[in-house]
């Protein structure tokens, strides 16, 4: 079996070309191959799929060729992924499947635009919906934050000591306003980190870079970087979508052992 | 630039085929191809070179085949890794470049004889050294424990709620004793968890494996079952060295991309 790898500012990813829909892939052979140790170790897994040969993807056959078939590290599946359709883009270039600049990807969210320009590779994360002001709470202190809907629960809080904050603890948040659960971004100027619910502290997260650059645009159009963990973002706001912007790389590519 | 992916109970490792000792591998391109989001990851590499073409071998040429150029993640130089010369037996195996069942490797710290049975590789460890009685401490907690000098020097410390330990934080230890710092074992019943010096908690360490064994032993001859948080070793004292025998696999082989 084939496979690359790949990361977005970080967010990385084993990809797995099956153009054909013909690989059986059990959510325990993801949780193996995403194992960091004993596998080959991503945040997720994408497989390279037809719209026209994966059943999750039969509405959007006619519209793009390539359905993004995404699963988290622990085998379940996602809807959608910033980055993983960043770095989706950038394999099916790289892998000659795909011609830019422009390249629609098939999601379980439905079409997702995006664009490539060089080594960056930007996306259409969708409308984002800002909501009212919340608090996170971290080590005994209470930030105040501004919430985003993304698809996904975002709170955004600023401090002037983000390089202290201990991010090994989940920070607090109200459970009647996010009922199953909250992503929390601490931004200084440009800079966030993002304590990903169910996750723990990552080294970048789209929708997350996202929902930051809503709070400092105050939700207006316009552009600005957002530096994460691991990398350098630009989120574009347009008046009607959000774009997600940043450099995409395949790292390696080859073939797992036998048995694997 | 050819690689493989590989691991002994988890102790993983990038493996670089450079027969000629050609490539030139900078710390910072090690440290790299270890970066687990950026790179393929690992808590090493091992370059594999003909003993005759690594100015570091110029001793033990004649005397085997095959030299192990051992780095830990970060690019420095290391002198000998247990589970890294069992993952990388195994890769000689696997790639034709050695037949079993005994293939002595070339490192820094001498030659390591070594031994294929099946999916086992075993390596010589070395002959072990028991020291006296110390105690660790951790969450305010003291454990008496016996040092074993395995070459790097282990601290082995019993306890009847390995679990629940938090081997988040680094173990207290006598800093007259142990100038350098020491690895802690903390064992109950065959089962060990370890904290590596400079390192953290760890799903494998082939030296400790090894000291937690001439503990159960008191130093006398024998096996005994070693059992790490990423699978099941097996270590032989046989009156004058130790041997570590357990799985060691390559998970996967393919290419870097152009430019990384």
């Amino acid at each position: 079996m084939r496979f690359a790898k790949g990361h977005g500012t970080g967010n990385d990813f084993v990809i797995v070309p099956d153009v054909d829909g013909a690989l059986d892939l059990s959510p325990e052979r993801v949780a193996r191959l995403c194992d960091r140790r004993q596998g080959i170790g991503g945040d997720g897994l994408l497989r390279v799929v037809r719209t026209a040969k994966h059943p999750d993807a039969a509405d959007q056959v006619g519209e793009t060729e390539w359905f993004m078939d995404y699963f988290n590290a622990d085998g379940s599946y996602a809807e959608m992924c910033g980055n993983g359709v960043r770095v989706f883009v950038r394999y099916l270039l790289d892998a000659g499947l795909a011609d830019g600049p422009e390249i629609p990807v098939a999601t379980r969210a439905g079409i997702r635009r995006a664009r490539v320009e060089g080594e960056n590779v930007t996306v259409d994360m969708g409308a984002p919906r800002l909501l009212g002001p919340s608090v996170a709470t971290l080590g005994g202190v209470a930030y105040p934050g501004i919430g985003v809907d993304m698809g996904n629960p975002h709170l955004v809080c600023a401090t002037d000591a983000l390089d202290a904050l201990d991010l090994t603890e989940a920070p607090g948040y109200d459970r009647t306003l996010y009922p199953t659960g909250v992503n929390v971004e601490f931004t200084e100027g440009a800079r966030m980190r993002v304590y990903e619910r169910g996750v723990g502290e990552t080294d970048s997260c789209g929708t997350g870079a996202c929902a930051v650059a809503v709070v400092a645009l105050r939700g207006a159009a316009g552009s600005t970087p957002v530096r994460v963990p691991g990398g350098l973002l630009t989120v574009t706001l347009d008046g009607e979508t959000c774009w997600l912007s940043g450099p995409a790389v395949i790292v390696a590519s080859g073939e797992l052992a036998e048995g694997f």
